[in-house]
């Protein structure tokens, strides 16, 4: 047998969300196993949260420093860990995680200034150990399809991109755990709706087209009163190509869930994707015929049939999605290629993309290029 | 009986396809009758279309002036006339038409410049006769309603609205009579996506909200090679109270039909119509619920329940909200109220749209107020 | 000029639904005006709806034959007869009418039983006048692709026919003029829900699949107490080529409003249409494609492509389906072909189907044939 | 730390589908762990499945027997058994297994006939062991807000139930081993479609409304051509209120994926729910508004609240409403409460429904009583 791989989470405690998503994803498809863990900076509670993920309560630890050691110095010690608490605490996490020998996942966005993901990059350069970067939306099925398709020239050359993020749950005060550390500046870094789902967006945009965003304008609003971070952004974008973009993202706009939608049009037809009716795709031809491809279709190409589980019909959704992720990098740490995993170069683009719209909006929403980035 | 009104148009020649629509929407409810007209440029073609509408040869005129004499001499003349010529015959009508003492209705926009459209107010001010504008979508019945539900309290303060406007019928050469002067400056004026439903976009935000846009910040462009005039635009606007805007029309995003959309938030709730899926409202509630709203529910105001004919499940569509129009037009002509009939208020106000649009975008799109208008 | 054809009403009074609904529908073409209509079986109602649908008092007739004559007489006289009366008055109206020399139209279903539906088709044959029946569902646009798209073996040897028609407007008990006659068997006949909105769905599901019904099976029945007749209604068909059908129809499916949809599958594929999103065709193919044929594609057949009135985007409903049997009708009258206009011979072939519904479900619900019919 | 609770498959080897999902839905929640099995009757193939399942190759017995006896003489030996042969092995492996001490999860339909129904049934009495009867669809969040809601009498008594489970796959010649075991009488009992998607659709029936299926009339029929079992499936069915209900499956309906599709109707409102959008409910009540419920809203019940592990808009779907099935069952294990988790009870009802459509189809399609069960 082939053995799972074991992983190591930082961060998750009790309370989190995002801590039993990356969990569940990454032992979905029973290649991982997470066996260890420290799930809080405050060592009691990181220490109760081995009941909550059912692990041996040995290995449930009080301080990274003490988990890095010991789970180095066992000899089913974990192969790597997963970074999920907030983002002040990615740099650090990792820092210490891979400097002590572990390849390691992250929660986006990499880091809390693109700064610190230039840090990042060098530490990942320096000990050559495997990244990922959970962009969840790159992991469903359609969006792997769709990024094949454009690139086999479905559409043609790109003209427009339209990515909308419409979420409504900041839209009283921030309320609970979850809220209240993506509103402070001091936990989620200088950007608020934008770092927090405004990442996937640009990430999602850039992926699905395989262009790269060159300039960007954008008008950041901190909507909710005494708010500090924006809740609503608007961002126009120019791709490398010439190509148009609009990107959407707020979290005031009541009632809606977790609407990410990507349109793209080119000059031969249209291709359209929405995250909360996963399963299919939209694909306008300029002839006038209009497809719409399924998950489990036969016509399906290698990306998206290798990355779902069930028959066509059978909804796979956002866990699905996650676990389609940590499948990639199970694979690397195999020796595998995964090619669609987001790695640190979608890191460095996220950070850079933060604090581009930041300052450009603070300086009055003026066209302002984009860093140049070495990956 | 209360007999029905004559209509005069002007414009609607041979291979028109605002004409006929115009012809249909006034006759709907039987309260219009169309009975002449000046169809075209060319006194040749203009009588040639007596047949196309069916109406006594003798009363397709050559010219306008000859068609204008003739009706007033009639006593069974013309009540009314509509325009339907693209937007720079617009003034030159309907000048002559209400100098001759006849009520107009009139395509959107009102006319080919900002200028001209202060022109086209002295003169309603002077003649004091009916003007209507037909701002198609504002007749939906659903579009009333929310208003209606909106104005009602029902989202609570509005906070951000957002409105698209996607076509992709210009996405290649623009052939045939309907694309070919839609490009021409000439003929249709400063803007090009902007002007043809850019500014269907702008008056339905200013409609449902009741709200002004008093800022604005805009980036139009001509995607396919060559074009003179915009095909695509983004444009962020500020309204009154401060809520934010975002409007994005185009007509290169392929395989998009008409799907204007809008979705507007506010503290308490969204509220989001699609003309494309016209006889339904979602309706979101900070408290977690969202309601459908159906044409020809119970539920519906005054506003819509007055403007469906048929009961729910029987779809109306384009054609019913733009008699809906007609309707109010014919009602204002009888010295009924009409309060929600489009006029020259929204006509310089969509004038006056594309004119700071198309500037704001020209100098590298800042924030320009949008001019004060006293209507 | 080809002057418009001139149509005289018979029912529609004070408080119908359908009687202005026929109106709209003829003139919405400009081919066909109302002139002349007895609305009302008291002559006083008959009379006040001149004003109603706007037409000359001196043409609102205060008994049938009273119309018949004097219209006959004019040199500007009606051209043929719209019968909207409910279902009892059918057969006495077209009698007296086509003897009269009129050609008639005439709403669903053709008659009160059967046995009528025969005498009506003698007086048919005898008068050899052209006559129509307003099954409406057949007017749509994108109806008629999918019967032209089946015949041309889109979906190969057809096996499966599933047609449902749920309502839920007579849940309760039947108030209003609408509600009160069609409960009633002296008014409506031997069948409720079964005649009302069963005979459209069996007319449907023939027209769509170019096949007959040859056996059946039904389950009838009258939920709400003390109703007389059927208000729910589940009836298993075989076609002549052995392809088996299911019919669903109910008024008492609370919240349903007119949830026409019609699905039928072949051995290498399926097609799917729904009233309420009337301007989508689905269409599966065996090979796992599936495609969106849309009102206003470049790929529609001239059927469809002949009866829309506006680009693709632009909803057409209710209102134009039933307005694109009238154009047929016109078309019939002007000696053109119209091979998609529903005739006696779906009258007789509904009026069967009411009868051996009826019978089979009150004799135990087994399998019955279908009676042979010469039309 | 509780520790996981662990799992023996038996069934489920290489090319197998229900194999995996069940490893998938049993782990998710990191309740359960599988640790065993015998995956196939072929010794060979059963040991092969180690690696597949990657657990301990020691594990992967050759034989039932085999397994048993191994598993009750380790100390970390499996708690509990889970079967998902084909149908006509659950009978033997359930025998065993249960006989030998372990409880039971077994996939659907619970046997091969009603007699080894009632047999199992026996088995569970003697054994007093929990087991649990996988019907998927009741373990979605929202059919169990569904449940909860019509319970609580969101909709009134209960007048009419449709059900509806078209999918398409054996539309042809059934290749590959999914489809061949089902369409083969000595492998999947007397029925086919009616028992492969059938039972769920009885089941989901059943389990929303809270009521009895007292009579039924089946139409059953082999479409395609040599096929020895029903691949499409009509029937009729009376409630123990008197309320009236239509099944309908078939899996011949080309371009059907999982369309299960659950609709009820009470005297004051109606219900909606499908499988392939599973993460929305309907709710039409008769004062004529409508509310969409969504996963995540604040409303749910403590049932669909329980069972959700994402916030709204983040889809769940299939494996996590199967994951939900076993977190019941590890409650059950646990000694906690789980009154949704479908039984034996469901099993012999499920069983029961198949023989007697299979047998009224058979016998020509009266009413025939639903047997009387004893639970």
């Amino acid at each position: 047998m082939t053995r799972r791989l074991r992983m190591a989470m930082i961060g998750g405690g009790p309370g989190a969300f995002i801590g039993p998503v990356h969990r569940i994803a990454a032992e979905l498809d029973r290649e991982i196993e997470l066996v260890a863990g420290v799930f809080s900076s405050e060592a009691e509670r990181s220490r109760a949260a081995a009941d909550i993920y059912r692990i041996d309560p040995a290995r449930a630890y009080g301080a990274l420093d003490e988990m890095l050691a010991a789970e180095r110095a066992r000899e089913d010690g974990a192969d790597f860990v997963s970074v999920v608490t907030p983002n002040h605490n990615h740099l650090p996490s990792l820092r210490a995680a891979m400097q002590a020998g572990f390849p390691a996942m992250c929660d986006k966005p990499a880091t809390s200034s693109f700064a610190e993901a230039q840090e990042l990059a060098g530490i990942i350069a320096r000990t050559n150990l495997p990244f990922g970067l959970t962009h969840t939306y790159t992991g469903y099925p359609l969006v792997r399809e769709m990024k094949a398709r454009i690139a086999d020239g479905a559409i043609g050359t790109i003209r427009k991109v339209v990515v909308e993020y419409p979420q409504g749950w900041l839209a009283g005060p921030a309320e609970g755990k979850q809220a209240e550390w993506r509103v402070d500046p001091a936990r989620s870094g200088a950007g608020g709706c934008i770092g927090d789902i405004g990442t996937h967006a640009f990430n999602l945009a850039e992926f699905v087209t395989g262009l790269r965003v060159t300039r960007l304008l954008a008008d950041l609003a901190a909507v909710v009163p005494e708010r500090e971070l924006d809740d609503d952004a608007t961002v126009l974008m120019q791709f490398e190509n010439g190509a148009r973009g609009v990107l959407l993202a707020s979290q005031i706009e009541v009632g809606e869930l977790n609407g990410l939608r990507i349109r793209v049009y080119g000059e031969t037809g249209g291709m359209i994707w929405k995250q909360e009716d996963p399963n299919a795709l939209i694909w306008h031809r300029i002839d006038g015929t209009t497809q719409i491809v399924r998950a489990g279709d036969a016509s399906l190409g290698e990306w998206a049939a290798a990355r779902t589980r069930t028959p066509g019909g059978h909804p796979e959704g956002y866990l699905e999605a996650f676990a389609n992720l940590y499948r990639d990098f199970a694979a690397v740490l195999r020796g595998e290629d995964a090619p669609l995993l987001p790695g640190i170069a979608d890191g460095l683009r996220g950070m850079a993309f933060i604090q581009t719209a930041v300052a450009a909006s603070r300086d009055g929403a003026g066209w302002t290029d984009f860093p140049e980035i070495e990956a």
